[in-house]
């Protein structure tokens, strides 16, 4: 593959990715969304849906990581080149920053709504951040080593289920092209499993570039009544997926390779 | 493909998708259904399986678009020509109405319990159009160039997701005969992923005949305190989706071709 | 196949497939489940994955038809022997009849309490048989007519799908092993989508031996308080899926063969 | 496949069982959980997804049975040979007491917020096991002979439908590396339906170590206010698995050998 592929790829697939992710929290949170309080059902198999249709537009271009934890997985494996991996992440910041902003472009409306309301302002400042979840993540108990161990474990989990699908009957070992079409199905039922299962204590970031690039855009986006970007919590859900990848990566040449 | 298995296909396919995706909205709308109140996840799952009925049951001799949207991303990807067009949309807006005509037919007892109530009739001067909904899509809040940004940017999901399936490891490139059992099953599960994530402002039409046939047949239809059939929507839910296929054509021309 | 084969077949799916679809009717409707008030989603899907389980166990004997209705359009279609007939309807009725006493089984606990308890005694008199709808389908709104037609038109979108599935790309043609691995797929997929979408009027029989086997069980089970079987309206569940099954034949001869 | 193959597969592949199986119950039963009374679809699409995962990722070492009923029946069959089974089961112990661990270190501020607040403090006496859910499976009505019942039919269910699979067209027939990337998604659906339908009156094990494991894990763990580990019934959640393994291999020689 190309670095333009790769970068147009991933960019397109993450931006899909993100659009469909923070949509679907945004839809079950915001008040006048046809979807608000749809639960957490909605919100776990809206997100795997999110992975499978970003995996499926990019898998032919760039391979369809999307990830940075899984870029790192690849690389310990050997399936993906240690130089190629500027060019993922870029793709993948660039996309989950677009994806972030076409959110906010198809939800306008409820945002302005929503952050206006008189129960908004009035919430403000006991909680400031109220619509901060269609944009990042926040642990349910603030504790750093217990947040990055829960992103850890999650992160494995995810990373390891893609590394081993090269080792599964009927499923086509790693090729530049992707993990196929059946890949894909797997991969996103296994981000629906996780989050139904791993995703109480700290929302299930399990990708660095899932959480950091829409915070960037809501830090920017000039929203009223936003609150803060909790940047004070914003290395959790990078350290914690990028040391997961790499411990699902050491598990994957250890046990499988 | 001869032009009369492209109509029958169309026309059957688009009739199945229709009966089934507005059959959800009926079985969730109309107090005397055993699915009343069943919530978004039943509505998104069953316009995603709408899809998935109709697709298989069309994909043999129509290649299954149900969607005047993806054919013209088709058209402008070149799989399909452009002369054929004409005919995707005569059998796609056909089948429309006859598939609104079956859901009424389905649920008639329901609609002559739900209309006749006496909370309909008390209900009617507020909210005259209390079962529009299963017939046509209505925003949350009116806004023009805001809908039409919502229902462009969910269609462009969908057509790319369409249009990218040939570029898959796994799935046969795009044929006269549609996209195959996988691509069929990808699609359906895309489009419960766009209802989730994208479908709260508009209630995501992303197909000009899903809204338009069905508005059609609800103004012609002599049921009791329906309410108007609110024309002065109905040209964003065609205008967007087509708006939409038409990006996603030029997006694969321009950085997946 | 032989007809042993088809017999054994057909008599352990079925009973596979009323296990599991009378079961999630038990697991919601009765009041010391741990599933209670699951709700429409959790019905749907129930008995969507009672017909994938069952035509995955028994597609290998006898093809997983498990319904009087999908064979009559089979045979219709010319892809199984009008001879065949009586063997499959034989292992379908007695199938649906084990099935219904292994929900019996499984639920024994649950049925006497739900069934004793002081409520249910109030109740009797006022609505007496208040699971029967873990054994047999009764309309929302009793009318034979309206009732009849939902019926049809719920068994010829899915008997239809079935027959088409020769048609797609990537489904092997009519086998006598039945439809494969991927068909068994769709058509759990599509009678999730027939739940959601159509059954709200009748509870969606769409399958004659699905109601009247259980129905034949509860006439004879000697539950305490369990009311009536309904018996004028057991005729509407099996003419109406025969006919739709029928017509579904007729729609493929003339459209798609 | 040689015995370090199948060992680490199946530690690793149940360890995953049970982290995302236990972890969706966590996500469910505690307070300060995302998911918190996300109801009864969410535990049993979260078990499904969990089958679906540990299978996918020991697909390839061991052939993914983390289930000593699976491997029970598999002997029966002849696809396993008799010797490997005690490797089979210490993997598979192994790997759930692991797993059962990996869910209290996701949730360990969870269980610490939920056992040590006033209203746990104040329910010890009355009901000291309120997080035993997390771990092991309880009947809904306690009755030795009715709970057993229960275990058996829903574990034939299960292990028939897997035994099966290889005389589904379209699924390869029985391997040493497992049943394939399609036949793993065929038995995390059916994980699904059992649990919908036959669920509802004991919390379905249907697999002795996925009680056992997590069961010896709560009675060594120094959680506060944790209540006792029920060992009166757990004979039950593993003498009945196995009965029903057993019994479906049998059915299996009988019918589809």
């Amino acid at each position: 593959m190309s670095s333009l592929d790769i970068f147009t790829g991933e960019t397109i697939g993450t931006a899909v990715l993100i659009l469909l992710g923070g949509g679907v929290c945004a839809a079950v949170t915001l008040k006048r969304s046809k979807a608000f309080n749809a639960g957490w059902v909605a919100i776990t198999f809206g997100w795997g849906f999110a992975v499978l249709t970003g995996a499926y537009i990019s898998a032919g271009l760039s391979g369809a990581h999307l990830n940075p934890a899984v870029t790192v997985g690849l690389a310990i494996k050997g399936a993906t080149p240690w130089g190629d991996l500027p060019v993922y992440f870029a793709g993948q910041l660039l996309g989950a920053m677009i994806g972030a902003l076409l959110v906010w472009a198809t939800y306008a409306g409820q945002f302005r709504d929503h952050l206006t309301s008189a129960e908004a302002v009035e919430l403000k400042s006991a909680n400031p951040g109220q619509v901060h979840g269609v944009f990042f993540t926040s642990p349910e108990i603030r504790n750093s080593v217990q947040n990055l161990a829960t992103e850890v474990i999650a992160t494995v989990v995810l990373v390891l289920a893609i590394l081993t699908q090269s080792t599964i009957p009927g499923v086509s070992p790693d090729s530049p092209k992707g993990p196929g079409v059946l890949g894909a199905m797997i991969t996103a039922f296994v981000v629906v499993g996780i989050g139904l299962s791993l995703g109480g204590p700290t929302g299930y970031a399990i990708n660095p570039v899932r959480d950091l690039g829409p915070r960037i855009v809501h830090a920017l986006l000039p929203l009223p009544n936003k609150g803060g970007s909790d940047w004070g919590y914003a290395w959790i859900p990078v350290v914690g997926p990028l040391l997961g990848g790499a411990i699902a990566g050491g598990i994957y040449q250890l046990a499988f390779a």
